[in-house]
């Protein structure tokens, strides 16, 4: 506390008393848990023999709270997504906060608040973490990293390299919603919009989709930075197929088609954090579809593209008029911190 | 590049072409291992049943190149020797990269490099990471998270519940090195010492301890942030025993002692980053010295005091001229920004 105000000071990051009743008070108290709570340099989990996921994400969302979820949310669904699209199951997490001096503890305490409830949502315990602080303007206002780890056990994806022309790409709900609601959230536009992020934990709707179809998915990944453009571009890159996809069927919200038209900013890039893009092979995709529709984050999945011979290693986009354009991978920056 | 000045740009934060060639030319080239190489959004690693640790740490020393040691080597020693103080094998590491827009490419090339020579150093791979890119003055240069994965298998310590008065208290060698050692590189101080940073990967060192005396090593920990004096604390805090060190057996070199006195800073307090504190049983003292010292790593070992029954919970100094003074926990923080 300092003047009266209760905000972080950098004793809370010496390691000395005021870091010990910050993590006891504060982040022992929210993620209170068996593994944690001895507090030693590490946390202690049991495994059996197999193979676990492992996986990590820094999150430097600015503003760190805005439609639809916050930082603190963010860090979790970021990394339960990245054990998720590999057929992981999220076990444990870490937690590594980044906050600057003078940072108000009501807004960390939010932050906080909202990771213990997205943990709950999925199941996943924060084991072990982190508390660093830098001196004011050394950083802006919060980062947080989470580093995750899953058990990977069948069913799986079948991979990448088991893709192949006739495929068809699921996604499971609207693109671009999470990048532009942070977009519009932000000081020096205010756009008066009704975006929420999608920012939402995937394992739960991955695991009914891989327990309804455990032969048929052979590939997902969640369109976060770079947006749906650019995962197919790395699906396709170097391989012997294409992906072929009708403008018509990707999934836009009109507000964000709207934003995006008076930003110039092509939604195809744009972050979701709670959407999932899934290729199954062709007989696996009216359950596939059926199944992710069947769930709160699925109801609008949809079949956007197939995978196709040509033109191999290049993603094409079929437009309305019945041309093609070819999807590049984009080269720089759209949207700086939109996670 | 900008101007011709090879640096980071925003794009090399966007999940791009930048981003990708980053990755690709920098780190999977520093790292190249077959679990980090799929670049996938999680990393696949094969266990068998047991117990595991899992730890992380984020590191935002300052300034980033410091005598004995650079931000690279600091965050993997950290979470390397978190994992080995509990008795784990480091078997994995994850890698979150904080970057500002116009850090110089060569300075991270150099910290890369410098992490990717630690982990040859301790045997350990780092298998999945994330790079982010905040805008100019969003973050002071650059800030590296570390998490890590352990195998615990036997000979480990014993616990701190084991801990009993006659057990000794073991330091692997001279304290406050790399907290002085950074302080001393500061612009605003710059002291023309020859101190160097302790920074180093201990699991070697603790491996040989844990197979010289499997039964003896009641409890370890790194005197990291909050230096010997917290750590010890956090060990009394709470116990039916007490903790006395001799003021005359607390190693510190001559020019930490000089630089300390000027800087008004008990080096009692002050970090290392390649030391560890060992409590053993008695009759397994002499023999887990003779181990630490024949390792380069432990040289300088020596025993610095004793469990004892009475102040129960609190930490004793025994001074030179034969008082005694109560070690407190630090509320604040004397040394920001030290690892």
């Amino acid at each position: 506390m300092s003047d009266g105000r209760r905000e972080i000071l950098l004793a809370h990051g010496g390691g000395g008393r005021m870091t010990h009743a910050l993590v006891r008070d504060l982040f022992l108290h929210a993620f209170d848990n068996p593994a944690l709570a001895p507090l030693e340099d590490a946390a202690r989990i049991d495994v059996t023999s197999g193979s676990i996921a492992f996986t990590t994400d820094s999150f430097v969302v600015s503003p760190v709270v805005f439609p639809g979820g916050d930082l603190g949310k963010l860090a979790v669904c970021g990394t339960v997504n990245d054990l998720a699209v590999c057929g992981a199951r999220p076990i444990a997490l870490s937690a590594g906060f980044l906050l600057e001096e003078g940072l108000p503890m009501p807004l960390l305490e939010s932050i906080v608040a909202s990771m213990r409830r997205t943990c709950e949502e999925v199941g996943v315990k924060i084991v072990t973490g982190d508390t660093k602080v830098v001196e004011r303007g050394g950083l802006d206002q919060i980062f947080i990293n989470t580093a995750g780890i899953g058990v990977l056990a069948p069913p799986l994806p079948s991979g990448a390299a088991t893709v192949r022309p006739g495929d068809c790409i699921l996604v499971s709900g609207p693109l671009a919603d999470h990048g532009m609601a942070v977009l519009s959230a932000r000081n020096e536009l205010r756009f008066d919009t009704t975006i929420e992020s999608d920012c939402a934990p995937l394992w739960d709707l991955i695991c009914a989709l891989l327990a309804a179809v455990p032969n048929g998915v052979r590939w997902m990944r969640d369109p976060t930075r770079g947006g749906f453009g650019t995962v197919l571009n790395e699906l396709a890159a170097g391989r012997d197929f294409g992906i072929e996809i009708e403008e018509a069927a990707v999934p836009f919200r009109p507000e964000v088609r709207a934003l995006s038209e008076i930003l110039g900013i092509d939604p195809l890039y744009v972050a979701c954090e709670g959407r999932v893009v899934v290729v199954v092979e062709p007989g696996s995709a009216e359950l596939a579809l059926a199944t992710m529709r069947s769930h709160p984050l699925g109801r609008e999945a949809t079949q956007t593209g197939r995978i196709v011979c040509d033109p191999a290693g290049r993603v094409v986009l079929r437009t309305r008029i019945g041309g093609t354009r070819i999807v590049e991978v984009p080269s720089g920056e759209q949207l700086p911190r939109i996670c």
